[in-house]
């Protein structure tokens, strides 16, 4: 990893932007999110040294479901709700299906439409898949930004698909997870790793058949799993999964806003029990054991791709294993390079 | 990375299905590429050190293309004409977007009709997105062993997008890319990309409307392609792109096989080529550049991984995360950690 710099022409931009971050800018936040989004891990960490301080105040909400369940309009009346009782909302909507940015845009409108007056409402989308550390770290930095920014309530939104929901649970104090009436045998869908990360399950679409077919569906399976037995050896599970909290099952009506202040209630019935349970600091040790694993893990990928494609040193080990000689194959070769690069014979 | 270790009685079953796959035993062979899908590099790493000095004598051929340019059965084809010549020839198909190995199983069945009794030919799916290492990785260990087993020819299909082009590409000695004939605006699923990985285009379907209008895209993409200069920033492309070689286009009909004997004569001309003007160095070492990469980030990744999540002396550091201090952000203690973790702090 480098060593801090001296502050050049472009990290006084970035101490620029943050100073106006917190005066409550949200054009200067804005810009932040994307320098965090195009500048990778090398900038974002100039950034977080300068605000971290200041973070660590929101309440962070994961929310995640399946295409059709009515998610961004529920995530509209959570933060409808919120902005309500006079606090600071951001919503980060991650779609790492979209491989532009423009569904995730449309998604935005959809939603600005009903909101976008508001001043104490922040929505952004993030969709960059191809940037430097992932998706998945610029999201992290983007909710320190935000949290930074004095946001109250920051609501993570993501597709249900694939590691997405892992990631977000990862960074969130309370995940919702949303899903349409049960209609034929949709139930599937639910895979088993949903149960694990899901603090509150939401039947949205109360008012279509099924509703109630989908909430029973949902006990019986939070039923069984309780008694199961967590598997010994994964350990990531064993540490987060709280014996005590099975997920509430509770139906809403997104268009109609029915049912949503119960949700709140409920959310906060799950940050209280966070708090007295001791989940809360469990979660948050993970949440940045995971960040400094990202961390270490992006610079020192990076430092080794710089040695093996950027130093001449490394051509006579790769002529070794073009040799395909007994001994030259590309791990003994690559544990070589390792050890010697551990003794700094490569600087 | 860990240091080898003494015979268990596991090792002693890679061995003896190495052994059985050298004496030309195809269940061996399918079963040891299980074992690297399943078992990652810790298992692979073994098999590898053993069968290395067995490499290096299969040309390999990466084929790619968008859905419905008749990929698979032109792979086909080509795989009959080796085998007519008397020669071995093993083809991996690789499907990362496929969840299971349904889909690409299926193609196997297809393919397998025309040609499962022949002995000469070994075919295979990989479509395990889950393993440890990934797909790429377990792709070209696979390689390995097909070229262990005694392959002359090696065909790698992968489906024509993302990051999977460029990754046959890094492994294999002579890449086509197959097209459907040009309909409507269909010349924009033409990345710039693209370019840059493919030894030799190849317009299939020939009977159809089109072909010589996609014939004609091509070349005057190509016209234009080299008359713009390499960026000398991407270092990657900078040493692998010869200006030497200009992509030739050839039309072929893959259901009657039209054609087919030109595309195998390109093939050889481009392997000429490759040898005589010293690309096929430039490749091989191209190649394994990023195999070391791969190895060592792999190892380095998780030493990582089981340093954060199961050293007692991160907690500590952890702590200090979570008090939200100046100095205390991740990027600051993950240097710490690092640095320590360099002077053998938590061992």
């Amino acid at each position: 990893m480098e060593s801090s710099k001296k502050p050049s022409e472009n990290d006084s931009e970035l101490l620029n932007l943050i100073k106006e971050m917190k005066k409550g800018n949200r054009r200067a936040v804005a810009r932040l999110i994307t320098k965090v989004e195009n500048g990778g891990p090398e900038v974002s960490k100039q950034i977080i040294k300068e605000i971290y301080p200041e973070t660590g105040k929101s309440y962070i909400i994961g929310i995640t479901g399946s295409p059709g369940s009515g998610k961004s309009t529920l995530t509209n009346q959570i933060a409808s709700e919120y902005l309500n009782k006079g606090l600071k909302v951001s919503i980060i909507a991650v779609d790492p299906t979209s491989p532009f940015s423009g569904g995730a845009l449309l998604g935005d409108r959809i939603r600005m439409k009903s909101n976008f007056t508001n001043k104490n409402l922040f929505i952004r989308s993030m969709a960059n898949r191809g940037k430097l550390g992932g998706l998945a770290m610029a999201t992290k930095e983007a909710i320190h930004l935000l949290d930074a920014f004095g946001s109250n309530i920051i609501i993570v939104e993501t597709v249900g698909v694939g590691q997405s929901e892992i990631d977000i649970f990862k960074s969130a104090h309370t995940t919702l997870v949303i899903m349409p009436p049960g209609m034929g045998d949709e139930i599937q869908a639910i895979k088993a790793g949903i149960t694990e990360i899901t603090d509150i399950f939401v039947v949205n679409k109360m008012d279509r058949d099924g509703a109630d077919k989908r909430v029973n569906e949902l006990e019986t399976m939070l039923d069984i799993a309780e008694n199961i037995m967590v598997d010994q050896n994964n350990q990531n599970i064993r540490i987060i999964k709280s014996k005590k909290w099975r997920p509430p099952v509770i139906k809403t009506n997104a268009l109609t806003g029915e049912n949503v202040p119960n949700l709140i209630g409920l959310i906060e019935t799950h940050h209280k029990f966070s708090k007295t349970s001791g989940l809360k600091k469990q979660r948050l040790t993970y949440r940045y054991k995971h960040y400094v694993v990202d961390i270490i893990q992006y610079f020192q990928n990076k430092d080794i791709e710089r040695l093996i494609f950027s130093n001449p040193k490394i051509n006579e080990f790769i002529d070794q294993i073009l040799s395909y000689k007994i001994g030259s194959d590309p791990y003994s070769i690559s544990e070589i390079i390792l050890e010697l690069f551990s003794k700094r014979y490569f600087s």
